[in-house]
């Protein structure tokens, strides 16, 4: 049994993992005004009373881990830093320790989340994996026979910031100009869709503002050619993308995750024709394209794992 | 003690290596009118020969490793497709067990040559390394903990083969358009300095037909400014995959290899700088850039490896 912690801008969900499998969870509030100390402390009364609730204390759980965003050093199990809060290089770790007698885990939330889905979701039993997370931004986790692979500084797996296009004017947080982020995020999508957007979209989502990634499958659905040309341009884009990851590293999987794989096929189905088609000299396609299984869980379950992968070694 | 085969398409080069060092070698010509039962014949002889010469037999050889050029298939050694010969799908392992009582290895050319600087060359030592192959195009080995990482299907470290430029012009032997390699490689370099030569160049390479690599860093040594716009923008071009090869994979070191490595802090120096101003949100880039010390033998001391790196298992 295992306590994973899902620490995001907005919340921060507590669970604890019983073979596998999420059987308790507690939220509560994050904001960028939460001092870290009241992020830990948060974070101890939740694991608290999700043991209570099981009826269980720390002598029968494993460890805990806390997927955190931006970046970490997961040895020292520090948050570097992150633009959802204000503070730097918080020992988190070692915080948490003082209040709990567990071993503590700390890894970056993309990379928790890939480990979730290669562990117990879309690509379960899966020599290696790369989980693509389409949000906001596009972001990665590399998973490779059960180990989250984070590189030799622990910033491995930044997928959406590969250049697809050079001398681009689409700037990037990152910096750079040209990222497959600007073009096949879910926030790309809206903006390509706002960009054309039509009456059957506008309608649908109940006013230009609302149009959101849902909103342009859901035209194409009922016919609408507009949303079906910007969905089409979108697929070209992903591929790019995924082509790159599979002709750099070709994992046995690429799992789509985000909202939007909740589109599941009508995203998954044109994405794989789009990569078959780009395959090196007309090989065949051999990794897998599927989407995501755990949703919204996928932080805290693949933040629960990251100890015992370890002790897997 | 062990055998390494570098199985090109003009050559096949055999060598003993002892304690990580070549300490024999013999060279034959390969070429398309080969068959494979000709070339497994004269890489047989030739291992005779090298054993031969250090008075040893197969009783002190512990593995013979082969580097194949094109698509292979290490486990059940295969040659499966390749550019530089005629046949497909060749059983190389089984052959050449029929005349050598050795453990037979078999893997790709840019594999191989990636372990070989990896175990003993300029990314000795480091956890994680890719190696790129900068020549007639940019080849890739990824290896890990000591280990050629191949991906789930045998086709990692494609790293030529990222789109850097989507919708372009620049087509590119593996079927896509815009790819790294269409920029960064030794030809591209060449095709870039063709395309605007100055008089010193022309005077250093002895003519316009023989403007090679080496040629645009001689002129610009001379001061020639036309060579020195040349080389900033390829660097520029260099810059921008190894960014996302680092954003993606963050490997310890990138070993940059191929006939241009021999220029050293002439090609590292201006690189590492561009690569620093394009890391994520200005942080300071880990992830060391090198060039290859093995020059040459790093494909035979290479696949000599694969057999050791396969049994530290």
């Amino acid at each position: 049994m295992y306590i994973g912690v899902d620490l995001g801008g907005t919340s921060v969900k507590v669970g604890l993992v019983d073979n596998n499998k999420l059987v308790e969870m507690r939220t509560s509030e994050t904001g960028r005004d939460k001092s870290p100390h009241d992020l830990v402390a948060d974070i101890v009364r939740l694991s608290k009373e999700v043991m209570d609730e099981y009826n269980i204390d720390e002598g029968y759980v494993g460890s805990i881990g806390i997927g955190c965003p931006g970046l970490v050093h997961p040895k020292q199990g520090i948050i570097i830093k992150t633009s959802n809060f204000d503070f730097e290089n918080f020992h988190i770790k070692n915080e948490i320790k003082k209040s709990l007698d567990l071993d503590v885990y700390v890894e970056n939330d993309a990379n928790v989340a890939a480990l979730g889905e290669a562990t117990v979701g879309a690509a379960k039993g899966k020599s290696s994996a790369v989980v693509v997370t389409i949000g906001t931004g596009v972001g990665g986790g590399i998973v490779i026979d059960g180990k989250i692979f984070s590189g030799a500084f622990a910033g491995a797996g930044e997928v959406g910031h590969q250049i697809i296009k050079f001398d681009d004017h689409m700037t990037c947080g990152c910096g750079r100009a040209g990222c497959w982020e600007q073009y096949a995020s879910a926030t790309a999508l809206i903006n390509q869709a706002k960009a054309v957007a039509s009456h059957k979209m506008i309608e649908i989502a109940g006013g230009y503002d609302n149009i959101e990634a849902k909103t342009v499958f859901d035209a194409a659905d009922q016919g609408d050619e507009v949303a079906w040309q910007v969905l089409n341009k979108y697929f070209d884009y992903l591929a790019i993308g995924l082509t790159n990851l599979i002709n750099i590293i070709q994992p046995e999987v690429i799992v789509l995750g985000g909202g939007i794989s909740a589109q599941k096929d009508k995203l998954v189905a044109p994405v794989v024709e789009r990569v078959q088609a780009q395959m090196y000299g007309g090989l065949k396609l051999e990794t897998s394209i599927v989407a995501a299984t755990l949703g919204n869980s996928a932080g805290i379950i693949g933040a629960a794992l990251v100890g015992p992968s370890k002790k897997s070694i």
